[in-house]
């Protein structure tokens, strides 16, 4: 008998009928002879109709009070799901975050899980029962509050707990059939991966691979927890994200490509070229708690003295990154601000780069082929980003796509969401 | 210094915007130097949604999933209550059921409150805080699971919360000014009462005053808690209810007129008149869960040895029983059931009436007066009511408040609800 964890979205529980159709297939994998641990998130919009209420009552809600309301979210779903099982005459129970165990500290909003203690969840199991966890909240001890896991939380929540009770997978459910060598949306000839590591799947979530959050993967790394990222519409089976890599024979240079257009581009033009004067701009940067991904810096030109230092972030971290260098142009000593919107990330990932060299000269012969001009470039040991126009990322990450052997014989399927 | 306990019902909080306006008036009262703890309830019709939602999952859906579903609903109000106020610059702070120590025994759906264990209340009001408590809800410590005290339950909440914390008063805020000598729909001449005894509330409350719950009211009572009845959108001086009846010279023979639809009258004609027939009927009528109110049993005819038996009941019970009934006719032998949903009951209801007598003289012949004929009558030490024809019920009232001096010289304000 096997132990799954099984965590569903809010596009899979987002009305009465989805929530009976989940209903029906954690009861069927109960009754396949399996003891079940599923963690659901708040149905559909509902976190976002919380929000609006929120900031309709006070424009900056106090923290604390914006987890309590936010975690009747899962409330709702996973009493409903509950429910819904019980009405198939198979015993299921929910359980908030706290009954759960999810122990974390105290930052609301975006707290980290300090230690699981599923007393509650393995009882109800030993039962025979289904337990329903609520996704993305937690307890902090110290203060006796109800805390939030921010962004992604859900997936968090059942990795978690996955590793703590030594489950044999953790299934997570999504609106796609898994993880795809690219955004079938962008790239039509993208093929599913049956499998891939956790290494090169926090690698592609760090770029913009939406179907997983990097935080439950880097947690299911850590603790060497095999996920299964599978629709919740079909019954293909998804991708196999896990620390086994597999045949090596097998494995591909590169397993997908990836492309943001989330991010925006700052040039501080004219730095004077003398120590230091990187460090003080980013300074001044992180005072506005921006997420700076790629950082890259001229050569300084000889006959002025004075380089240009470009950067990218969140396009909404832009204004404040701005306002703020701006007010310090005089002190600093650089010339101008450039603010670019129209950038695109394109990145592809494979743990086979290690092995194989020639795999940025092959990128760059691909996207020198099609035309496209390379603007900034970054890599990691398995990783290799290129910063584009935005006009041109869909035919950037096909020419990758291509270049590196991933295309499928037929077009991928493209259901409607993001997979959240 | 007081402390005073404040709760605001659904439909005091039914948007963004009445929950501002709630809040203004929290903190208006904390400014005035008084320590607040506020009980709320779900907004709106939240409730009712959320009960429809669960009907759609499952037809019977289980009463600790029920449980955990509704309990969001507070949690929603309560944490924007929260947050509008500390958006105001005043420290609040929301607690579930569970935090503010309600606990409870396991009954789901209808717990009762077994113990008020209000240590963070305590604390939160000593740190100068406001304490938003959610209400209707509480927490089984055996089970470790969440419950709900059923219909009128945030009353409840806030009766027992002022008493566990020994408050000055509670104050119920409701969308009338306080409670009256009749419906001011029915009796346009209603007058407001100014002071009501906790006994007298409870026959109030349980012959049809929908204003006041009867068990918040009888919690009060046993538990010397005073409580304020007054509009959350007036500053008017509401109905102080409390143990203490003010001075008896002035105190009316009778308080108030209430005026009850909401039941049915099941005659269960020809029963044979030996002993235990009674005893056999009203354990079948048990059997059906159903409520029985008044019971009136016919002198038997002479000539036929059978007599008639007549009782009340809600609508809603009346096809369970009549079922019942109908199924064991050969074996009590009986001759026929009648069911008659087209009835009013009218009280009067007066601590006054126990050192008068004659009321009951006044009040048939006020009836008799009035062209009204009088099909059942029961009484209580303080209450007497009748049955009437439903269609007779408000000149039934009229003429009853007339009679007793009740009637104020202008007309009340009637506003929309019915005072959650």
């Amino acid at each position: 008998m096997s132990l799954i964890v099984q965590k569903f979205g809010g596009s899979s529980v987002a009305d009465a009928e989805s929530i009976k159709r989940v209903a029906k297939r954690i009861v069927e994998t109960r009754k396949a002879g399996n003891d079940v641990v599923v963690v659901v998130s708040a149905m559909g919009d509902t976190t976002d109709e919380l929000l609006d209420l929120a900031h309709q009552v006070t424009p900056v809600p106090a923290p604390r009070e914006l987890d309590m309301l936010l975690t009747s979210g899962e409330r709702i779903s996973m009493a409903l799901l509950a429910m819904a099982i019980k009405g198939m005459g198979v015993e299921a129970r929910s359980y908030t975050g706290s009954q759960a165990g999810m122990i974390t500290d105290e930052r609301h909003g975006s707290a980290r899980i300090t230690e699981v203690t599923p007393k509650r969840i393995t009882e109800a199991v030993a039962d025979g029962a289904i337990a329903i966890v609520a996704g993305f909240q937690g307890f902090n001890r110290a203060t006796g509050d109800i805390t939030t896991l921010g962004r992604g939380g859900s997936d968090t929540t059942a990795v978690a707990l996955a590793a703590a009770m030594d489950a044999d997978i953790c299934e997570i459910y999504t609106d796609v059939d898994g993880v795809f060598t690219a955004d079938p949306r962008v790239v039509p000839n993208a093929r599913k991966i049956d499998r891939i590591t956790s290494e090169e799947m926090v690698e592609l979530a760090a770029v913009g691979a939406k179907v997983l959050y990097i935080r439950a993967v880097e947690f299911a790394r850590r603790h060497n927890v095999p996920i299964h990222v599978r629709s919740s519409f079909s019954n293909h089976e998804g991708t196999i994200v896990s620390n086994q890599s597999g045949d090596p024979v097998e494995q591909p240079v590169v397993s997908g490509v990836a492309t943001d257009l989330s991010e925006a581009k700052i040039t501080v033009v004219g730095v004077p070229d003398v120590p230091g004067k990187a460090a003080e701009i980013f300074t001044i940067v992180a005072g506005t708690n921006a997420s700076i991904d790629m950082i890259v810096q001229n050569v300084s030109a000889a006959a002025t003295g004075l380089t240009d230092i470009s950067f990218t972030l969140p396009k909404g971290d832009a204004a404040a990154v701005l306002a703020a260098l701006g007010a310090t142009q005089e002190r600093v000593g650089f010339v101008a601000l450039q603010h670019d919107d129209q950038i695109a990330k394109v990145s592809v990932v494979g743990a086979g780069m290690r092995t194989n060299a020639g795999v940025s000269a092959r990128l760059f012969t691909a996207l020198s082929e099609a035309g496209i001009n390379i603007e900034m470039i970054t890599t990691s040991e398995i990783r290799i980003s290129v910063v584009t126009r935005a006009d041109t990322a869909a035919d950037a990450a096909r020419a990758i796509h291509t270049a590196f052997g991933l295309d499928a014989d037929v077009e991928a399927i493209v259901y409607g969401g993001t997979g959240r």
